[in-house]
């Protein structure tokens, strides 16, 4: 049965880099399942109107079309009960560390490593992308991460939810990765994707977790196209 | 069967304000479990040398003994299956909202209410809170609450994480509260018993779902002594 993941990339097709996609991505390979990955970029939106949905990731699995992350993950969970799970029949409190993630953790990173996305996409995208986001800053992509390395400790400060939950255990989910581990993991690899940035410092345990995620099924995020480490 | 809940309190034996304290009472009531609340005060740790412990909440649940609130959380859900359950078995994706709320939401209160406290203790506790506290923020607690007016938008922006979580529905736990609700909520009580000053603004969904907590389960948390609304 054929499974296709649409995801975003940019002008390399391998470099997928949306946080959302990353999400799905790695709850595919949690529930040991192989997909086809689908090259898709911004201002494609009629190649995604079989699935009523403009925007990646879009889930094709067989006869089944899911569109947005947190869908996919639920879907993913009903249609294959009898793999890993990923939100472990109760998906309410993992609302919480997306709410976190969307309200804190991906605005931090967009800080730091906006202005680095712009060279790695197609023209047309590029175009579309800058104009968006700088309207969405109220200034240029450069002015938004001005001085980033200065701004680096206030943004690790915000990741000290984190070091608690993770002073349990390995992984978010406790001693097995979970959906709250590729939630969050999903904004460290759209930096990882995109930026040169270091955004984490040696012996910070979120760094340690990160590294615990990239080796996660045989490596796959590890082996995604990045700057640096 | 007797079951006690040693719980922090002022002067007034009636003022129980331990944000961990607020959360055991939330989880016992959520059981529909009556118990009689102990008062306890800083500095009686010899009271609660048959726990083995130097903190409250301390349950004693006939012949059974627990220290710590989420140890309390665990042995409730435990010990009364077949009442609601508080983490649905599965507790991990509860530390993270405990861990936002004890990096974040209660340092963030702390540093809006800490000088009102003080004023409610008798004269033994006041001498060692204020001691320890000013210890702890390197300043006296009227300079750390000083123009704490001002500080109330920096303070607001930080609950962005519960104005998404709460998008989805009534409670943190969805339809109906669980425990993510009461770590967070336990922390606004604390506020609510110890400090006249508004932290939350009229139209803001996390002022809509605290007033849904304070009506829940007969309206216990509404009638402890607090200071105005």
């Amino acid at each position: 049965m054929a499974r296709h993941l649409y995801e975003l990339c940019g002008a390399d097709p391998d470099r997928v880099f949306s946080p959302f996609c990353w999400r799905s991505r790695m709850a595919l390979a949690h529930k040991g399942l192989d997909f086809e990955s689908i090259p898709w970029r911004f201002t494609e939106t009629d190649r995604l109107a079989f699935a009523q949905h403009a925007k990646v990731p879009v889930l094709v699995d067989g006869d089944r079309t899911v569109a947005d992350s947190w869908t996919i993950a639920r879907y993913l969970d009903e249609a294959y009960p009898d793999r890993p799970s990923l939100l472990h029949g109760r998906p309410e409190p993992y609302r919480f560390v997306a709410a976190w993630n969307d309200a804190v953790l991906q605005p931090g990173i967009a800080r730091l490593i906006v202005s680095d996305i712009p060279p790695l996409l197609r023209e047309a995208e590029r175009s579309y992308f800058v104009a968006s986001r700088e309207k969405r800053f109220g200034m240029t992509l450069d002015q938004v991460t001005a001085d980033r390395e200065q701004k680096l400790p206030a943004f690790r400060a915000t990741l000290q939810p984190l070091r608690l939950a993770l002073a349990h255990g390995p992984f978010l989910g406790g001693d097995a990765p979970d959906y709250a581990d590729y939630i969050v993991f999903g904004s460290f690899m759209w930096a990882r994707s995109t930026s040169p940035l270091s955004l984490l410092e040696e012996g910070d345990v979120v760094l340690v977790w990160r590294e615990r995620l990239l080796d996660l099924h045989g490596g796959m995020a590890r082996r995604s196209p990045c700057f640096g480490a």
